[in-house]
């Protein structure tokens, strides 16, 4: 196990009804006026919005806010909302929504407080500062809730980039599992999907005997395989949503990957998918994941037959260990088709001839070392076959 | 899933050399002057003493020490950490060892800044404040270092009581899996059984559909039946030590917990057996606990046979699951005394003659109502009849 430091200080509210805590919340942490920033209209035709905005009322907070938040968030937005907090001298930002509220928002709370402009994060500056962040979380995928994370696409330059930062971590989240509810299939599968890889890309590491985190990383893995289909059959499963809520936790406040080496190739090549195609995230992850362990378990089939045998209950092929990782990896396909997700990145659009672009636009790629990603390292032409893979 | 709050803020620092961070931690934290408790002079022996007061010096902190902290920590002890806080104006409490240390620390930080006697916090009192605690883990057991408890006792009256405050949590805690390479066999055993049980407390619930948390609790299960025989085989496998000593944060930051009754039988009936008889908390825990489980499974054997399939993968018998959970008892027992640890609380001194003693003195048991416990309800026969199976 390598060394490490820990914290995850976030205080979850979780369970129905709990929205109503909002500004009780949001009040003891200090906050007075409040950025309530959200996507499209669907919070206001549920009445989220109202039950928000009333508990807001209660407390005594004064507010300002910012709809319009679209998947993948861009970077247009957060000038926006930046420009709104230091107009309104707005003291606490609240996302409500999945992901992509949450991202935006944290970057809002970063820029508003910065002299410069808030992309330099994205492109490596340290996050000094930023305002309080809390959440209302109505979609269990990015595990942003619980993170220090934050992703935004500069839809100029269809860079989509990730930035980290103690100070960006939400305060508080609330996660009342009946606000998913309502959520279409597909977008309840990609979540679910998000949710697996966060874990998965936490799994396969070079680092040995983790036995501690490798089994927390299959806890999750398993209870998203028993739920995920539970939730699609039945979408009013409160008792199903409420275990995948929480997994989607669990999977990205890092406990699953702490003293190991990460790999997060997939996400790498996925933002491409996301970027050019406008792919939903999970359903991205859902194409090159697989892909991608087809590729590197040919190199490195060590951790693939553990995931076979452990996460997916595959019989062991103790003479020829190659098929029980082939087996693995197959089930988990079989298991993303099932719950409706796509198995080519044809779907999203792309072409053949589109991957010399999709796998040079990542930028972080060498030509001629291996310098991508971490279980197997890669290079730009294994990056290409990774996506030919995904064809 | 039930409603819950969930916030876990402690900071680890976790690996090969982290208590040479104590003082940057503590400095970082606020603190000044510091008060160095910590229990006999094993801490002297190891150089751990030096390394750490000398971080402490590095970083331009002043401390005063007070050490002789026992097994089951005594209020005497406590008193005088409180008058030693008092009177050298101690900003800061650093508990340097296990589950003992680490609590008596908790209740001097909160006795400090009390103005009655700090035993009212262990009557029932709520802890409004309390000076901030920091900790370097020298035992894989309790779990104190993640915790928002304490347990001490009174001496003067034998009983071993509990508290608990969000405010004596540790804001960080130092966790070298190093320091514990020099434990005697019997020690890091009971320890483990401590770890364990801590998540069988909490596996044993009437809560349904809690398959996050279950999956949880399975996974940190599985990694202490892994790795506490490796751990005893070999004291200085680096690696097993680590994964004990993280799984012993995860079983007791009540991540396991989450969202479903909990049942603390055994440790409420553990707690006589330290007070009476000194015994280890963990070897106590490992005759209490497989007692408890005869007698609650024969009551309500459904979760038994999910521990005796997922935990110990017994193989179910779908025609006699009452087979099945018998097995998954068995197996457990067979693992403790595999490990070292004393099947009978005649190996403390106890006889058949104290037991009536024993069960009343836990004080919260009823003669006439099932009120004890969780999974199932006790009444004070029924607790004398779990003693007797432990004899």
């Amino acid at each position: 196990m390598l060394n490490f430091s820990f914290c995850s200080p976030t205080h979850f509210e979780f369970g129905k009804g709990t929205e109503k805590e909002t500004g009780a919340l949001i009040a003891r942490f200090g906050g007075k006026k409040i950025l309530l920033h959200y996507g499209g209209g669907s919070i206001k035709k549920s009445g989220l919005y109202d039950r928000v905005t009333a508990s807001l009322r209660e407390s005594g907070l004064a507010f300002v806010e910012l709809g319009g938040v679209v998947p993948n968030p861009e970077s247009g937005l957060v000038y926006k909302g930046i420009e709104l907090c230091r107009k309104e001298n707005v003291d606490f930002v609240l996302a409500v929504g999945g992901g992509s509220a949450i991202d935006s928002a944290k970057a809002i709370a970063a820029g508003a407080v910065y002299d410069g402009d808030f992309w330099d994060f994205f492109e490596g500056k340290t996050i000094e500062k930023a305002l309080p962040i809390g959440v209302i979380l109505t979609l269990a995928a990015a595990g942003s809730e619980g993170s220090s994370n934050s992703v935004v696409t500069n839809e100029k330059t269809n860079e989509k980039r990730g930035c980290y930062g103690e100070v960006i971590r939400p305060l508080f989240s609330i996660l009342n599992p009946e606000l998913t509810q309502t959520l279409p299939h597909y977008q309840t599968a990609a979540g679910a999907t998000d949710i697996m890889v966060h874990v998965i890309e936490r799994y396969f590491s070079n680092t040995k005997e983790v036995e501690i985190t490798d089994r927390l990383c299959e806890a999750v893995l398993k209870t998203m395989i028993y739920e995920t289909p539970r939730v699609l059959e039945n979408p009013d499963n409160y008792e199903a949503r409420a275990n995948i809520m929480w997994a989607g936790m669990v999977a990205h406040n890092n406990l699953c990957g702490v003293g190991r080496e990460q790999d997060w190739a997939s996400h790498g090549m996925e933002h491409e998918l996301s970027s050019f195609y406008g792919a939903t995230h999970g359903a991205g992850l859902a194409v090159i994941c697989p892909a991608w362990m087809k590729f590197v378990s040919r190199v490195n089939p060590a951790k693939f037959i553990q995931f076979a045998v452990r996460v997916w209950n595959c019989q062991m092929n103790f003479e020829h260990p190659e098929i029980t990782v082939r087996d693995g990896i197959e089930q988990f396909e079989n298991f993303l088709r099932k719950i409706g997700m796509p198995s080519s990145i044809k779907e999203f659009g792309a072409k053949e001839e589109d991957i010399p672009k999709l796998a040079r636009h990542i930028g972080r790629v060498s030509e001629s070392e291996k310098n991508f990603g971490g279980y197997v390292k890669l290079n730009l032409s294994d990056v290409e076959e990774i996506y030919r893979l995904a064809l």
